[in-house]
């Protein structure tokens, strides 16, 4: 697919005297080769790369501040890089410019267990993270899939598949360190659990994509590692039954950790990539956390209900290795559906709607989806309302990608009429800059602009995202 | 007291003309008479009223607008004022202008039981939310104890008793309709439980204080009402155990709904007030909701780990009365301290850190308050790590004003070196700014002034607080 074009339709020019200055200043930090560019030009989006100029391989926040310095000197624009596992085109240089890997940035400096926080720098990823707190009783829940980095995550205010219990990175995050269009560092809050001091430059920052800040450290919440834990995985006759089987779920106040949604398709895909052998039907796959008698308690209402809704086959995964093998294969699902497919590409959908509209907003999509004969999956963060379309299109057959958009735009419009949102976690990036124009108007487009237009003047970080210009 | 003045030390006028014009589009809602003006130039801070030169009392996000139109049109501050319950300045007009008075604007737009949302006009106060759920099944749970409108409480990212379990008005609110400076009408967001679209216009607006915009309509989240609750009282022999036993609670990850700090001075206040018997020495006033068996298992934990810490006569509230009279007596806390010293008023503090520096932080702020010799009470929301000093002044003699703003200032000293915030949830207004600099850094203020100014080019929205100018 290829990358919607800045209205100027040009990339702004790097001038050499800018790559001696970075060379000078990061010298072997520093590489221009054409792999490395192209690599930090890409994203998990079905565009096209436009890759940066250079790349520095950042590996604090005075290297993130003098690089935005240089390049606010040259009025280049910046695009800062974590794992590159963004969906809508986030990463891609439409405006050409370079980019700050900071995936070198992955201290944890910080992990305060009475107080139940840490902070990190920007590149750590959430498994790292998980992996260096597994001996101190607590764990990050935030859980968007890929083994994203803490920044990425909070550049598009992510959240996943324990959102429905834990909130996302909007909740999550206590406090970061920024550095600006000018190069000024600026820490946003502080460790205290709440806080009313002044403007919340902290939400700010979160989900703003990269364009009016870099996060170069995020402080963040932990939680206590659950007494208990259990998962299960519950089938169900049609999607629309194990949507309103989450429903009810939800609606009864029971606080389930996770409760996610694969269709058919995505089942038969994990299936196949994992071996996994379930029932190639709707399924619910949950978890509930609490103390031993709490997840019982949890587990025994949910059963009940999924059994009213036609829920069959209710299997424990009792043993954290049977979890994991799971909730692996839950993650694997974009890949493994895509295998389905060889040289196929994903066209994600991630509308969110209050969750009473969920069943409503869930059918009418898989039945649009099945009429119009396009390779497709369902997963979704259902307790949430958050759901995801993967259509699979052949990159070299432009009327699948124009079928797939058509699918798309039907199914946002559709979320908005019933309250939603067009994304409920990915963010807007180049894809969805229309939708959002829908979903929230002009006028407020106008207040956006007005702020980063005060905070980033000369439009050097990651220009064209969010809204064109 | 005296306010601060802001930097020019001169009202703007308010020219003829704009009382004119209010008066022709706005008949008997607008009013200047000097009663009510200064009913609206006055809060429960302890600053002297500068009143503004008329109020108009609006029913309508159109009222609102029209008016911020005119007052634009003019050049003239516009405050916005729901219950007057703010603490730190925000209401006063210190550089003139006009007052909106919101609290007609009372109605519930739309309470949606099976998405667990509401949506109401600004004016509509907390204990009217939720006699309006009475029989939903549903509660909205955040509670400052004033009953205060959901639009102030948005300006001020409110919190209060129940924000340990159910978070603050950030976590709270979904979405708004704000009239913005050129009286444009923006709605931020949606009723999608989540969502990535863009900037977080509706949290940046949560703590502005009605410097970037009014709120007119607030989302918020509800709760079902927990099938099970339960409250007790504990004493302590000194502050020092109680806080201890508040710590060891949260480290322990109990999810206790409510967990408020009496010191020895306010219970002898509320006893006086509300002739409850309580022993006079510190408590904490504990609540617990959830399913009976997880309200049971709470309850039991909480119980041990209160006796280890020196607990006794932990007394259970078990009738719904009997809890509705606990925390009316503690809601009745700030008024019972200003009755025990007739004429007196409170300067308040607000400070949060972490959970961890709490025990520090508390047991020296008394130390000191003792030391002093100035009459005080200390309340806490200590699940939070936020607690309130009030320090008791006769206005008539300001050297107690002094000691009290000396005090003050060592304690938010304290909390910042020990990671936390000069405000947990009062905000800033007039009294904090020079503690909100500290705290955040002068390239933090810049960036909130050039939001500011970006959003709010003239100035007229509740100018001078927060920061100066």
């Amino acid at each position: 697919m290829n990358a919607p074009q800045a209205p100027e339709a040009l990339s702004r020019p790097v001038p050499p005297a800018l790559i001696d200055a970075l060379a000078a200043r990061f010298g072997p930090q520093l590489s221009t080769a054409q792999a490395v560019r192209e690599q930090h030009g890409r994203d998990e989006s079905p565009f096209d790369v436009p890759p940066p100029a250079a790349v520095v391989f950042c590996a604090s926040t005075e290297d993130v501040a003098d690089a935005v310095r240089l390049a606010a000197a040259h009025g280049v624009p910046v695009i800062a890089f974590g794992a590159g596992s963004s969906l809508e085109g986030q990463l891609l240089a439409v405006q050409g410019g370079i980019s700050l890997d900071l995936s070198r940035m992955n201290r944890i400096l910080d992990v305060a267990a009475s107080d139940m926080t840490a902070t990190v720098q920007a590149g750590v990823t959430r498994l790292q993270l998980n992996d260096e707190l597994r001996h101190s009783g607590l764990f990050f829940p935030i859980d968007p899939g890929a083994d994203a980095t803490l920044g990425g995550m909070t550049a598009t205010r992510a959240s996943g598949t324990n959102a429905v219990r834990y909130g996302t990175m909007r909740d999550n995050v206590l406090a970061l360190t920024v550095v600006f269009a000018d190069g000024k560092v600026v820490r946003t809050g502080t460790r205290a659990p709440k806080s009313s001091a002044g403007y919340d430059l902290t939400r700010l920052l979160v989900g703003s994509e990269g364009t009016l800040g870099i996060v170069t450290e995020v402080t963040v919440r932990l939680y206590p590692q659950p007494e208990a834990v259990a998962a299960a995985v519950c089938s169900f006759p049609g999607v629309a039954q194990a949507v309103d089987c989450t429903i009810a779920v939800i609606q009864a106040g029971i606080p389930i950790a996770r409760c996610e949604l694969m269709d058919a398709n995505a089942v038969r895909a994990v299936n196949a990539h994992d071996r996994l052998g379930l029932p190639e039907q709707p399924l619910l796959l949950m978890e509930f956390h609490g103390s031993a008698a709490s997840v019982r308690e949890q587990a025994e209402s949910v059963q009940a209900i999924a059994t009213e809704h036609g829920g069959s086959d209710f299997d424990w995964a009792d043993t954290p290795e049977e979890r994991t093998r799971l909730w692996k294969a839950r993650h694997h699902a974009f890949l493994s559906a895509l295998q389905t497919r060889p040289g196929c590409r994903a066209v994600t959908t991630d509308t969110c709607v209050p969750i009473s509209r969920l069943a409503d907003s869930i059918n009418a999509t898989v039945a649009e989806a099945d009429a119009a004969g396009l390779p497709y999956f369902v997963v979704g963060h259902v307790g949430d309302g958050n759901f995801h379309v993967g259509y699979l299109i052949d990159p070299a057959r432009p009327e699948e990608r124009d079928l797939a958009e058509q699918l798309n735009a039907k199914l946002v419009r559709r979320a908005l009429a019933l309250g939603g949102t067009c994304t409920g976690e990915h963010g807007i990036g180049l894809h969805k800059q229309d939708f959002l124009r829908e979903e929230i108007g002009d006028d407020a487009i106008a207040v956006m602009r007005a702020v980063k237009r005060a905070l980033d003047p000369a439009n050097i970080l990651n220009p064209g995202k969010i809204f064109a210009g």
